[in-house]
């Protein structure tokens, strides 16, 4: 598997290939403009975290149809062979303008929009909607879990049951984005160099004689990265024999890095576990926990003193339980030289080809944003958040390391003031539309 | 892309591979059996659809480790050199018992069982509970349109937002298991041969200077094969347009096959458009609807006289998001001749290697199940579910074709009682547990 393994062209719904097939056979070869953004807030929730623009830019460089492609697109019937001789020759030639991986941003504002020939603009909707809005979702609920820890360290343990292997290593690069430390993923690991962490499985103790023996052949294989799982039959108990085996670890030298809780009453079993190990002299001897949490549970656990120094964030971060998608979509901007909306109830978007501009006080922080049009001027101390990132079909420039992007998100974060960041999302960022874009006529062509 | 895309064993969760680095240190080589198995139904669920065994057996047959993917365990630190000799090595000798998919099971019975020395047992953990778990997640919802929708033909829009790529072509084939009638998702077509269907976008009218000009062009291209999309402006005025260029097209010999709505209240609009078409001699024209539908919502539509002849369901089934994940876990019940459990608050386990018998009427209706253990002997009219899929790490016979799963499962569904489907999941079938398998003791391991 491949850091970035390319599903290739055939990954799209199938109208965008016979929307693509009208359009060649009426001759519609001009430049159109689609602006990607996600409409709504999902429940709690009020900013995003920007993801998944590398992947999709090393795609859309490489997008072109194979022989077998073109042959299984023959066999459907619906094309003719001018436009699988037009498919076969096809590469993306266009305009990307984006917000880098790491940004902040609002509902409306557009995260990335596309310049190109009508065709190709259009045929990348399905793609292009799964490649940032999968990866901005869980950068998303990453970030709301990094906010609820108050600067304990975050471990993504989701690979099992995010939805489906390539969801499972973008889960894990998208909680690194947001903050998480490490991932449990091996996979993810080897591909973007996330430092990768593990402890033990309840199978694992229950497959020596006791749980004392576990955990010394453990200490014995890891004398100084050791994190003994102690739920396994009583936890209290558990926590005993890991400190009898922790004072053994002591006297050779070593030293047993923590013990994990997973399941039961954290803020009880928690401060009962951190007694024990402190009465037996072990006072550095961290308690992790995991148990199905997300941001909610560990903003609660913390709240209700649970001593616990680090998490383990799985299944609920994995998938976004809460809100396990986004009313994210691509829509058609501008055509011809004409600015272009749609009226569907619910469903009205802004015209145009835009830009989102930031004004943010001496310290940086977050003022509020105006989505203007392109090539609006605005006056200093606003940030223009989309960049150019693909000119001809061609990266301009190579993307930032995943740290350098893990650390402009973290920027970003320290730069969004706290009570944007409530977990119930009640205060809404002001985000406000220019002049000059409300100005543009609807366009509205009925009959 | 291929039809199963192998992510290799490094997609695991490290813990598998540093346990193992324990059992081999402490030379615990021994059979161990692991079932897999849901300890819990998710809200408003009742029953669930098997699927992901034809991708799960095809990657273990197959799950070596790669010079590149030892180089990377190596750099980590964590094993020794004996024990990446072994992983050199390593390949996947054991038996797994299996339900093919398509089945209909129920909670804490294993839908998979693996038998094998502990190591090759104990790191498939992670892989099995994605590559089975996500799938039948899927499946699970999917049948649950399929009850809601009476009938009436589903396809899979949800390529676009599900979580990742690999999910989209997991979801589509999930889906036609489940009884969808086909995806727009073109690439689970040319894998699965799924059948693939498709119609136009917003963006499509809005690049026309009038709705009329937009249908007629897209009637000249596929004459015979058009569906319009009728709510980009205003919805009746889209199905009046629609009824004008279905009229020339019939002129001309051709028919119009049907109006797509997408937004609004579908009950009034349906039934407004079904007029208009029905008043412009059109009553051959079909209604197809997508917006966000789930079961509840199909099912709330029906039962209040939608005129809907076909549903698009995408992505609220596409990520089963009223149930994002399923509480799957993989669990030791068995370790050099003795059976497992733990005791874990809220994660006690049926301890051994298990069968489940299903009791049926002389209709094939289910009436009940059993888990028991694997060579419990039960009377006549009990199927057995768990089949022998794998023996000494080779597939026992080939898979059945996408479509015999899917006629499978098409006649299982009729076997369950229509009581047992009911969306808010009230009645729950009846799962016993045997006799024999209640009498195993615990072997409870503390000290």
């Amino acid at each position: 598997m491949l850091a970035f393994s390319n599903p290739g062209p055939l990954f799209t719904d199938l109208y965008e290939l016979t929307m693509a097939q009208a359009y060649f056979d009426n001759r519609m070869f001009d430049t159109a403009a689609f602006s990607l953004f996600i409409r709504d807030y999902p429940k709690n929730r009020s900013y995003f975290v920007a993801a998944g623009l590398e992947e999709a830019l090393k795609h859309l460089e490489d997008y072109t149809f194979s022989h077998d492609e073109l042959d299984y697109l023959k066999s459907i019937g619906l094309f003719t062979k001018y436009f699988l001789s037009y498919l076969k020759k096809f590469r993306f030639t266009g305009t990307v303008r984006a917000m880098p991986e790491g940004s902040i941003f609002f509902a409306n504002e557009p995260v990335l929009e596309v310049s190109a020939p009508l065709i190709e603009a259009q045929i990348l909707e399905t793609f292009l909607i799964n490649t940032i809005g999968m990866p901005t979702l869980i950068a998303t609920k990453a970030a709301r879990c990094i906010h609820a820890t108050q600067g304990r360290p975050v471990i993504d343990f989701a690979a099992r049951r995010t939805q489906g292997h390539d969801a499972a290593i973008k889960v894990a690069r998208s909680a690194y984005i947001a903050g998480f430390t490490a991932t449990s993923n091996v996979l993810a690991g080897k591909l973007y160099g996330i430092p990768v962490s593990g402890t033990m499985a309840h199978s694992y103790v229950t497959s020596f004689a006791s749980e004392t023996e576990a955990f010394a052949a453990y200490a014995k294989t890891y004398p100084d990265k050791a994190i003994f799982l102690i739920d396994t039959y009583d936890t209290l108990d558990g926590a005993r024999h890991a400190a009898k085996v922790a004072l053994e670890m002591k006297k050779q030298g070593h030293q047993l890095i923590g013990v994990r809780l997973d399941s039961g009453d954290m803020v009880v079993l928690s401060r009962q576990v951190r007694k024990i190990l402190d009465d037996a002299g072990l006072p550095e001897v961290k308690i992790f926990a995991s148990s199905g949490f997300d941001e909610y549970q560990i903003a609660g656990l913390i709240q209700q003193g649970a001593m616990i120094d680090a998490f383990g964030v799985g299944t609920r971060m994995g998938v976004s339980a809460d809100a396990p998608y986004l009313d994210i979509v691509y829509k058609m901007v501008h055509f011809k030289g004409k600015d272009i909306r749609k009226l569907s109830p619910g469903k009205v978007n802004l015209p145009g080809e835009k830009q989102v501009f930031r004004k943010t006080d001496e310290n940086s922080r977050f003022l509020g944003d105006i989505i203007g049009l392109k090539n609006e001027a605005f006056p200093d101390r606003m940030v223009a958040l989309l960049k150019t990132v693909m000119e001809n079909g061609r990266i301009t420039e190579p993307s930032p390391s995943l740290d350098q992007i893990r650390n402009a998100f973290a920027r970003s974060f320290l730069c969004l003031d706290d009570t944007y960041k409530s977990l119930d999302g009640a205060r809404e960022y002001p985000v406000d539309v220019s002049e000059k874009l409300m100005e543009i006529p609807d366009n509205i062509k009925i009959g």
